[in-house]
């Protein structure tokens, strides 16, 4: 792992010139991990041409010299941005960049106040998420593993499904299935929604339980080495109405047709369209109240956003999730998704488990 | 529900006038839930004298009308802040209180831009958490079901430990039996560290077999209608030598020092030094790299923190952990926590597992 982990920094620094700054704050448990492997909840790394620097608290300080290399590992005093603004102010960095979106208004005034006034700071957004956008060959088959498991595990909970099961008695089952199969956790909290509550497209397990002739979404992801799944199957208990059956093959065509525009070059937007028109055609346009997708990696919403308007392309290594949707007070949801990587010549659907409609 | 919330919101405008602002922004989930019941992840809430209003997005419409009584909804248009700055220029409040921790650098720009220059921003950090510091009877119980089901669980644990299994396996099964118990989830990721692993105060459960003669430290939590739950146990596999004993005898003391420091009038700062000066005797606060413990309540992090020279005084509901631990790289470490109750002539320990050395 070490290597990479070199290269990638120096990917990050190579491009400090361009940004008109001489070090970058990395403030984000998934960027640092991302650069150093550091697997903590806490503290700031500090990136410059020369070298990298972590300032953290008591609690990290033996953690994070065994698992970063080439990372110099400093005792914070006092709160950790007043340290780094005290390390910046004797350092020869004088353009320090921040990401505006990852520090609060109050870390910036510490910064500031501390750092004193030959600090400039500069904003340098999602400069570690745009490196992150591209996996190599290590990451996908991480996340290719990760989206197996997590379409196993949504298998084996659609087995367990039977009347009177209580929501969180199912989400148990599903977090439960993910650990014995490695993952540290869930991706997200689990959403597990029966009939009338599937409209809540982020509906969280209750006391609920599973009556006949209603709809279940079940919305789950896994972590595994890191890196995320998601993935959302709709099945009814019992025999589907018309309207339903019809319905869920829309949301169905609606997903094909967004995988199969998510091409490398494809604007995000075209293929948030792609689904769109498809739901458009149903007249079911208005009941889909959230986008297409977004990027999945080391965190379960990163870029690139596939959603109205983006302009951003797919490029090679991008790995997003597709997952139209339909809700409506009083009937239910039915939402289908899938984690699909795009490579340059072909678009690779991680998740492998069954796609049409499933009636118990 | 529907009254103590009103109650609420009541509570935090009563004093809008002192803080000389006319609404407050209220921008992360614990403290929105405190004051309208919503369990969303996504969106703004807006508190004026004259009412609340919540803006968020089409995935979280239904739901916040279905569960926020006396609270506007309404739909965002682009991001959340570009809308909440629009509703700001289009209301009469002027002087817009906000928590300078809680809005990243870029959010305030968007809410600048959105509400144009006839909105003022004041610095108004900490309102609803001063008044979740003091819990009302309804919470109290509410957090001594989730202390309860958390010692139920560490103990259940301790019965399946066994030499060969895996530090993820137990992780598994904590959080298992946790949803079984009714908890919706843990309340921070479980730790589960086997032997010098439980040197890193926050190790996260790896492939690692227990072996004979290691040190064994539980950290879990849950949550349990929305309030979180926190405790830590640490057992030997096998029969502890005597550093071991006497250091878990040193932890146990320290521990009960700051329990019994703990009382309604007593600074937090003087509760972390009643743990540290009991190791000071045996020579271990060396070892003791974090603070004694912190408050908990809808979060599991939250005011007031239990750390050196903090001034604050412990009041009525204050619901705080005292956890101290001494870590040593190659050794291990023993840590043991509880949740403690402040009441106005006495403290109340929430959890009940027996604090012990257990030797397996």
């Amino acid at each position: 792992m070490r290597a990479p982990l070199h290269r990638r920094r120096h990917n990050l620094t190579a491009d400090f010139r361009n940004a008109k700054i001489d070090a970058l704050l990395i403030t984000s448990p998934a960027n640092w991990y991302y650069l150093t492997g550091f697997t903590g909840e806490s503290g700031t790394l500090i990136v410059t041409g020369k070298g990298a620097t972590f300032i953290t608290d008591g609690r990290f300080m033996e953690q994070g010299r065994a698992e970063m290399s080439g990372v110099r590992v400093i005792q914070q005093k006092g709160s950790v941005f007043e340290s780094v603004g005290q390390f910046l102010r004797d350092s020869r960095s004088r353009r320090v960049g921040f990401d505006a979106s990852q520090i609060t208004v109050g870390q910036l005034q510490s910064l500031r106040k501390a750092a004193g006034a030959r600090v400039r700071w500069i904003s340098a957004p999602g400069r570690v998420e745009s490196l992150r956008m591209r996996k190599d060959a290590t990451e996908l088959a991480q996340m290719r593993r990760a989206a197996i498991l997590a379409g196993e595990v949504v298998q084996s909970t659609i087995g367990l499904l039977k009347p009177g099961i209580r929501e969180f008695e199912v989400g148990a089952e599903i977090e439960y299935q993910m650990r014995k199969r490695g993952a540290s956790g869930p991706a997200f909290e689990t959403i597990v929604a029966f009939g009338e509550r599937a409209a809540l497209p982020h509906a969280r397990p209750t006391a609920k339980r599973l009556g006949k002739n209603e709809l279940v979404v079940l919305d789950l992801g896994a972590i595994l080495g890191h890196y995320c799944s998601d993935i959302t199957r709709t099945v009814y208990m019992g025999r589907a109405p018309k309207r339903i059956r019809i319905w869920y093959g829309a949301v169905l065509e609606a997903q094909a047709a967004a995988i199969a525009a998510a091409k490398s070059g494809a604007a995000c937007g075209d293929v948030d369209a792609a689904a769109r028109q498809v739901l458009a055609g149903y007249r079911l346009d208005h009941l889909f109240v959230h986008s297409t997708g977004h990027g999945l990696g080391l965190e379960v919403h990163e870029d690139p956003r596939v959603a109205r308007g983006q302009k951003k392309r797919l490029e090679p290594g991008n790995v997003i999730t597709i997952e139209p949707g339909v809700y409506s007070a009083g009937i239910g949801g039915i939402r289908i998704e899938d984690d699909v990587a795009v490579h340059a010549g072909r678009t690779e659907v991680l998740t492998r488990a069954p796609r049409n409609l499933i009636e118990i």
